[in-house]
Formats: structure tokens, sequence, C-alpha cells
């Protein structure tokens, strides 16, 4: 479990290693542009709070530290062992595209390429964390994970002197319990999920996480198999709202998102955009909301059509 | 000519009409991102302050607004014009792209296709306004127009504190007019054109403005032919300094924008910054330095290869 001092503890810790990303309003909504952050979204938070706490509390062990994600998670921990000054090992399955390990190998951490599919790789990867002694950076479940994600909430509360509702995309829930632990009695948080990602959802549903089979376009970043213990904690003791959107939404706001204010954000993304844009989500008048735009490692080129063409609104 | 009070007067008679976009720090730079604005650039402010400031003066013609590009001027006037309720007319060779007519159309512009070449539709709009008594909207060479696009200089001063130096890029000299204007006295204003587009430097290399031959990967927002008279005379007294860059660092720049910041900007913008990575432009420690991020009405499929593969940071 966390609570909104262990995250302004985080922000404490990580002081001005992650950027400050803006806030930008739109009528009553305004957009937390965290795809701006250090390796394109907000997992270098969570990343640095890791390694940080974990320096804090004795040094941190010559392995070095390893974690098991092909997406965001893995760039920012790659990042933030960089910036740090110690060795990081990645663990992806062998189908990873060439591209992603590039990307990996870029920000000088060692990739390892492990198995068909993701639970090989963090099998390995924890296996690897066992032997040698070096520090796990989970994609989610860890406290300081959770906690460092919920800084950006800390700074949204600042920028915009409070919101009464945050919209944001749930995948094993880092982000969404750093948040909802953050804005505990301040601000209501509703949790988007892709029915093809549903983890949160489900987890509700069942009273405790069960798996989920996983698919559709935003698997790549909101495809946990199982919601993150903590996440599923810190939703039921906030009061999490969880809400589903189709494939189809999560597309059409993304390209929305393109077309009215020029930002190119992942599917994973737009996913709590679309929450707002199909009326799922429906403010009340006056109410002050924030959209959480939290990653941009996408590939552009489908947003083309409309590229020359701008503005529809 | 046009100072800071005609900007601060421009301001009030905006309003909120316009968005505030937000500004983004990574160190002493700070890149304002006005690519958020309505329509996806500055021009919006030029706009409506030409249209509002002519409806103080005692009313809009029947007629409406008349506008002669098939770029971001083109749309502005569309879009200010329909959020005033006004008929605009929006004059464009034949030649236009498809997608920009039908961008302009999506706004409610009545879109009039003439001749081969700008100048054509130039001239065929002034014609329109000569007969008609609409207003014209210039793309950048009217005092209204100048001192709308100066408004973002005054914003970034409040969000920033004040800055330094301003980097901007240059077409016919609207934005860098009322940049310069607005901060005369407070801050550097560097203007930057690419080698194919540097109707501002060869205007001060001749001492007045002088036709150039337009060229290059930018020519579709900065090929002004010629500088804009009111941004040659602000230009001169408020000391701009005039910097040239290849169209090669132009296209490094607007990808580098993508890698480190997931920002899609269009090449004209690109070109600001590209004095910044080139070296072209060196600031002292410390200095605070501002990029006007101006436009992102571009097709982002060219920057796909690195799509995924995220930053190199
Ligand atoms: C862009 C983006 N958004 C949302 C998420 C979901 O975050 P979490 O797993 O903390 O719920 C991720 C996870 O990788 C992501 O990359
Ligand atoms: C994105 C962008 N940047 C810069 C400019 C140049 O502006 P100006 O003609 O006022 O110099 C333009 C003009 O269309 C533009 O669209």
């Amino acid at each position: 479990m966390i609570s909104r001092s262990d995250v302004e503890a985080a922000r404490a810790r990580i002081g001005s290693r992650v950027r400050t990303t803006p806030v930008f309003a739109d009528g009553d909504r305004v957009l937390k542009l965290e795809q701006l952050q250090h390796t394109g979204s907000f997992k270098a938070r969570g990343a640095f709070n890791r390694i940080l706490a974990a320096a804090e509390k004795g040094g941190l062990p010559d392995a070095g530290v390893v974690a098991a994600s092909g997406g965001n998670a893995g760039l920012a921990v790659a990042y933030a062992a960089r910036e740090l000054g110690v060795p990081a090992e990645v663990y992806v399955p062998e189908t990873a595209p060439a591209v992603k390990v590039a990307g990996l190998r870029a920000l000088g951490a060692a990739v390892v390429q492990v198995g068909r599919e993701y639970a090989e790789a963090y099998d390995a990867a924890t296996k690897r964390v066992a032997d040698t002694g070096a520090l796990f950076c989970h994609a989610y479940d860890q406290p300081e994970i959770c906690a460092g994600q919920g800084t950006l909430a800390l700074e949204l509360e600042e920028q915009t002197g409070g919101v009464d509702t945050v919209l944001v995309a749930v995948g094993g829930g880092g982000l969404m319990a750093g948040i909802a632990a953050a804005l505990e009695g301040r601000s209501r948080v509703i949790a988007v999920e892709p029915h093809g990602c549903a983890s949160l959802n489900a987890a509700l549903a069942a009273g405790e996480p069960v798996d989920v089979e996983v698919s559709g376009v935003a698997a790549d970043s909101l495809g946990a198999r199982r919601i993150g213990e903590i996440a599923f904690a810190v939703a039921r003791r906030t009061e999490v709202t969880s809400l589903l959107v189709s494939d189809e939404d999560v597309i059409a706001a993304r390209r929305d998102l393109w077309r009215r204010y020029h930002l190119v954000l992942e599917h994973g993304t737009a996913a709590a955009y679309a929450a707002l844009l199909t009326g799922a989500y429906h403010p009340a008048p006056g109410e002050r909301l924030a959209i959480i735009c939290c990653g941009a490692n996408t590939d552009p080129s489908d947003l083309t059509e409309r590229g020359a063409s701008t503005t529809t609104e």
C-alpha cells in the first residue's frame, strides 16, 4: 500500500532528474503532457524512485538493476540507470521487435532476449535477480514504482490548483495507484481500460486480482495480464471508478488528439481521452477534469491521412 | 510599425479566443508549444486581432473577410471568421493540394482557386477586396496581424518570468515583428531562416526589403518572397539578429524534436531549433533561451523510422 506521503517522499528523492511536464488547458479540461517526459512516458518517475530509494537504503548492488519489459518500463529503467551510473539489464522475449531492442541498447542497457513470450522473459529476469542480487525494477507492482509515478499528480495539483477528476489509463495499475494515493480525498480518479486489457475492471468485479486475456490496439502498453496487488488495494481504498472503452474508441481518440491538438500519443494514452470523447465519462458542467497523456512511443505514420489537412475543430 | 502597447491591446482584444499555450522547460531552454494553438499554429492570434480590431472600428463588412493562403494563415483566418460568425473567402492557387482545400472547407471557408501560383491567387484576393469591400487579412504585413502574433511573447514572459533570448523562424516576418515589438528592451530576438527562405537576411543585407528566390523543405510556411515592411522596420529598430540554417539542419532538427521530446513540428518551426542544435546560435552558460514551436501542420509519417525506437537522449 502507498499513500500521499510516499509520493511526496518520492518527489523529494527524484528532484529534478525528471522533467516537470506542462499542462495544457482547453476549457475545463486539462491535459497533462507527460509524454514529454524523458524516454516518452511517465515510467521514468518510478524508475528513478525505485533505484534512488534502494541507493539510500545501503547502496546499490554491484550487479546493477534488472527489468523485464520491451516497452516504456524497460526504456525508463535503462535511462534512469544510465543517468545514475548503474548497469542495467533488460529482459525481453526473442520476439521483441528489433527497433525496441535497438532503443534499449541506445540507452546503454544490456538486452537479454529469452523465450517467446513476455512471461518467459519475466521469469528469466527474476531468476537472474535471485542469482546475482541485482535490484529488480518491476513494471508496476512495487511501492517505489507506484509512488514515483504518482509524482506527476503532485505536479498537476500545483499547476492547476487542483482538479475534481483525473482520467487515467490502466495497465498493471502503477500509474493509477500513484495518482490515486497522491490525490486521495482531493480528486476523483477514473481508471480507463480497453475491453482487451481489462485487468482492473475484472479484478474489481471478482473482488481480487485475476488473470485476464489480453488483446487489442493498446496491449503493448496496457496489456498486463493481472492488475498489481498495490494497484488493486489502492483502487479499492480510494474508490477508483473503472470504465471500459472499445478499441475503435481508442483509435478514434488517438486521431482526435492529433487533429484537435497536434499531439501524437500512443493508443494506451488515448484510452483515457476516449472515455471523455465517447461520453463513457460525462463531466458535470464546470467540473475541472484532467486527462493524463502518458506516452508517445508510437509510430505516427498512420496519422498521415489527416497530416496536411489539420484540424477539424 | 508596432510597439509593445499594440501587442498589449491585441491581447486584451483577443481575450480567451485563443489558447494559452504551455511552455516546457528543459534546463535553461524553454519551448513555447504554440503548435497547440487552434488550427495548429500561432496564426490564429493575428487573425482574431485583425478581425476584432476591424469590428471595433465600425463593424465588419457584409462581404466578410478574405485571405490568400493555402497554409496556416488561411486556416487561421477561416477558423477565426467561423468563431466570430463572419463569412470567409480563402484564395489559393489551382495547384493547392486537395487535402489543404478540404481543410479550409471543413472550417467553413469558401475556397477560391485561381491561377498556378500563389501570386495570382493573391492578386485575385486583393481585387476581390477592392470590388466588395471585404476585410483583407494579410498573412504577415498588417499591424494587427503582427501585434496579434506578438501576444504569444507576453504569455511567454509571464510563464517564464522573462528570458534573455528568443529564437524564432521567419517567413514574411509577422511573428518575429510581434515578438520583437512585445519584448523590445527586454529580450534579444534571433530570427532564423533556411537559406532557401532568406527574405529577412537578404533585406538586412540590402538595407531594404528585396525579392528572394524561394525553395527548400520549409518553403510552404517560411517561403515569403519578400519580408514584410512592418517586419523589416521592427527588425531594424529592435536590432533583431538574423541567422541562416541549411535544409539538412532543419530536417535533422525536426527529427531531433521528435526523438527527444516526441513533438511533431513542421519544418518551418524546426528552423528555429536548428540554430541551437547546429551551434549557429550558441547560448552563454545560464542564458535563458526560448524557442518558439510555432506550427504542427505537417505529415508525421516520415518520422516513423524512429517511431517505435523512441529517444536518443
Ligand atoms: C503509455 C503508457 N500508458 C499507460 C501505461 C499503464 O501503466 P501501468 O502499467 O502503471 O498501469 C503504460 C505502461 O507501460 C504506458 O506505457
Ligand atoms: C509554422 C509557421 N512558422 C512560421 C511561419 C512564419 O511566420 P511569418 O510569415 O509571420 O514570419 C509560418 C507562416 O506561415 C508558419 O506557418
